[in-house]
């Protein structure tokens, strides 16, 4: 009894202990989270900035005695206007600003039609009257909001027509200058949206379009990156003795890569909606081709998605044995880098706002495809299941090739998915919450045990293969709607000047990777000779 | 000169008749879209209703003269609060509604202690006083909108907190009973809330936890007919003489089957963050599981995904003859039809919130699965590319078998894909507004001339049968999932009776497709007679 009364009490201090730490630990979170905030984008330090500038300024309107006068207590409105139209872009203020106006004077309009209508009649009857038009106009503005079109462009001006419609009409019944009353109203509303418009619009505004840009160039560069990523794992994971860090960071950055494409449809489509609303702000297009980008967006997220899949090769419950692989390993790794090299190439022209080179699809890609077709086609009997037809063909392997790989392992890579110590770390691995989504790209063990049928070993390799050729084919579509948009754009044309700095930019590149190439090479015979 | 007047003319009066046509069109197309929304959701009648109910009641606040008297030109508040808090679901209304509650209180709480602060100095050093905390209030809450924990959760909060304490901060300037003022209002803000409460909780509720429930249901049937759409076209469209619409409405159901599942994210967050302000509202679970609806979501999806990459072998640039997919197509369509039936019984226990069957994963799908290994291994020759390799595979085939199919076409696919007609055909597809999207599904013709490059044309048959497999094994991830939803959401169990319901359904449905076999059969009879 005592014991467990100790055990009760004890739990009672620590439950005590944890809110405690919990509750001193909030505020240093919320500090953390907020410096981040500010940090990432610092632009958001200075709409705050601004927000504060533009209440303070509406709020003279009431505080300082000779314009108190003119306007009086109506001064609320600007303050509210001010509260809930200046937005973080300008096209969403424009948006928001605009349906405020319209859906204030068309409430207006209305209002003041019933009104004329039901003045006519007795006090009663007023009465009655504004009560079936609050309750029809109430209805149909909610029942508009529904429709797709609606929502999607007006939804704000229909809630504030139906806000400033009922306060008009109801004020009415009681107010004797109504008309008075509006007109101070409107006029404080569009002090209001004009301080919004003005911060917004002329004081270092923030554009939805140049957002929506960024982030296109954004997509491309890391698609790329995590396409490479994909491959160099395909062949590289379990032959190199990379440390583990290394290898989960690698797969950590093709997650995010894809993730964050397939995740930006309705980011973008946002932007994309203000950036509809915002005028032309540069030099560069008569009108932001915002249609441009969404369909641009759709179609870099549909080559994502054979990322998705190659990703599921490395990922899938039979793999391909390390010595069939090493066979097809060049081949692919120079497709994967053309491809890389095109997509590099298109947000380069796309962030210089310029056309993109004439021969980003070069001989290059074209060679690299060839030769995997004929390393494919060198191995004909690819597909028998047996291991020892994989071995016949590791061993038909030019001999100073092989010397370069490792020894090729005894068991196939499906009984180490089988050993026990590989599901505990995958148990250990899913349980990190950093990582938790990550859990959802482990292949489970089937119930069906699926391995024991011995699929194939090839077969993933083979739709590996296989995507990597689809993947060549879909960047042509990616690179026919960066050149419709760099038309639709009015891009500048690509010039010789252009290729020079391409030339450049490639020569560095190579240089820096073969330094680090040298640098982890030392590392490596480093730690080899420890 | 005078014809080129009349063209001018011409196309002003063309214009002029256009714009009118537009304009008399748009009510209607409103009206029409109008009726659509209505038809899709009837929730959506009834919510406008209630809207116009509840803003009638406030209304009465300010109409009728005691009520009026009582609070007077406050009721407006009231009103303000309904249009804005009153939403569709119960969640969205509780979000809004204590988000609106909590901010206003906090507004009020340091409105008041800056009010105090300022009141014991002069007029003079007031005003500045009020200036100076509008601005950094101002600064700070916009600042703190960006911190994505609170613009997920209190976003609408810190807005109407901002709101209401410089209505209140400025107002106590002139105003001498700001503390009556403030009491007024915040009751009749209460009021509204409660109206709205009172609206979406009692009174016909819409739950955000049902749409999740019901979007999760649908996601997995609509899956589940895509993925057999999909495996069915790719061995039927092209030796069957099917019509071109029938084949272009199951391209269309499998695009539009896996596009809803993949853009479910936003919705279904939305749907979530609502839910999980919803008290229990079922006898069926302690509190509503929206956190594991989530994650089932994403591991939906990402099941999706192969669902893509299996759409994209369809779409290949490389097709591989239809002699070779004859080979294969029974214990495919075996496999698919078996992962459909899965997804199928998931949706269904699901819905009907009970536990899955126990034997969910059958030892159909492990037969099905061993029958495609063994036809991938009797045919060790795939992947030699040379058309007579693919012509001894098919010659090999059983005689009855192939009495079944169709003669193996002379040319590869691969020139049928090159015939100018097609990609005429294509263009004019691509034209076809309805189907715009669908645009970016279709393979384009390679600069760099991929086809020519002869591909192992087995290599995407490889990449089908290797994703069907990984998705069998994706398969297993979503069945934990839902298990673990099962648990979290306190389903009842599997019971005998689910069972007889099932074998009844099952028994229906098969009644139900071999009476349209029939009917198919005897229509094609008529018309290959006519």
């Amino acid at each position: 009894m005592a014991m467990e009364d100790k055990g009760e009490e004890y739990r009672c201090r620590a439950l005590a202990e944890d809110l405690l730490g919990k509750t001193t630990r909030l505020p240093v979170k919320l500090w953390l989270s907020a410096l981040r905030v500010g940090r990432e984008d610092p632009r958001r330090v200075v709409h705050a900035v601004k927000v504060g500038v533009a209440l303070t300024f509406v709020s003279c309107l009431y505080l300082l005695k000779p314009l108190f006068e003119g306007i009086g207590q109506d001064a609320m409105w600007a303050v509210i206007t001010v509260v809930v139209v200046l937005e973080f872009t300008a096209g969403a203020t424009l948006c928001k600003g605009l349906n405020r106006g319209f859906g204030t004077l068309c409430a207006a309009s209305l209002a003041f039609f019933i009104e004329v209508v039901a003045q006519k009649s007795g006090k009663e009857f007023h009465a009655i009257f504004i009560g079936i038009s609050v309750f029809l106009v109430g209805f149909l503005a909610t029942y508009l909001r529904f429709v797709p079109y609606i929502k999607k462009n007006y939804e704000y001006g229909v809630v504030i027509f139906l806000l400033t419609f009922n306060l008009i009409t109801i004020s009415s019944f009681r107010v004797e200058n109504v008309l008075d009353l509006t007109r101070d109203r409107l006029l404080t509303i569009a002090i209001g949206c004009g301080v919004c418009l003005f911060m917004s619009l002329f004081i270092l505004p923030n554009w939805s379009g140049e957002d929506l840009h960024n982030s296109t160039v954004h997509k491309l560069e890391v698609l790329a990156r995590s396409i490479e990523a994909c491959v160099h794992e395909f062949f590289e994971s379990h032959d190199q003795k990379s440390p583990v860090r290394e290898d989960e960071s690698s797969k950590d950055e093709i997650y995010k890569g894809y993730r964050a494409v397939l995740d930006s449809k309705s980011s973008d489509e946002t932007l994309a909606l203000f950036a509809s609303w915002e005028p032309r702000h540069s030099r560069h297009c008569y009108s932001f081709p915002w249609e441009q980008y969404v369909k641009l967006g759709a179609i870099i997220r549909h080559f994502g998605y054979t990322t998705v899949a190659l990703h599921g090769c490395l990922e899938s419950e039979i793999q391909t044995p390390q010595s069939v692989r090493s066979l097809f390993r060049d081949p692919c790794v120079r497709v994967a880098g053309e491809v890389r090299k095109v997509l590099d190439e298109l947000a380069r022209s796309i962030r210089n706002r310029r056309h993109c080179s004439p021969d980003v699809l070069s001989d290059h890609l074209h060679e690299a495809l060839h030769d995997l077709n004929s390393a494919i086609k060198s191995q004909p009997r690819l597909f028998l299941s047996s291991k020892s037809a994989c071995r016949a063909a590791a061993e038909r392997r030019p001999a100073a090739e092989k010397s370069a790989t490792t020894l090729p392992s005894a068991r196939s890579d499906i009984t180490f998915v089988m050993a026990p110590e590989w599901r505990g770390g995958k148990r250990a691995a899913a349980d990190q919450p950093p990582v938790k989504e990550l859990k959802t790209l482990r292949p489970t063990l089937s119930k069906i045990a699926m391995t024991s049928l011995e699929f194939s070993e090839a077969l993933p390799f083979a739709a590996f293969a296989s995507l990597l050729v689809e993947m060549v084919a879909r960047l042509e579509l990616v690179i026919e709607e960066v050149e419709e948009l760099s038309r639709a754009a009015n891009f500048k044309e690509f010039s010789q000047q252009d290729q020079i700095a391409i030339e450049m930019e490639r020569k560095e590149k190579e240089r820096a990777a073969a330094v680090k190439d040298f640098h982890s090479h030392v590392v490596w015979r480093h730690s080899a000779a420890d």
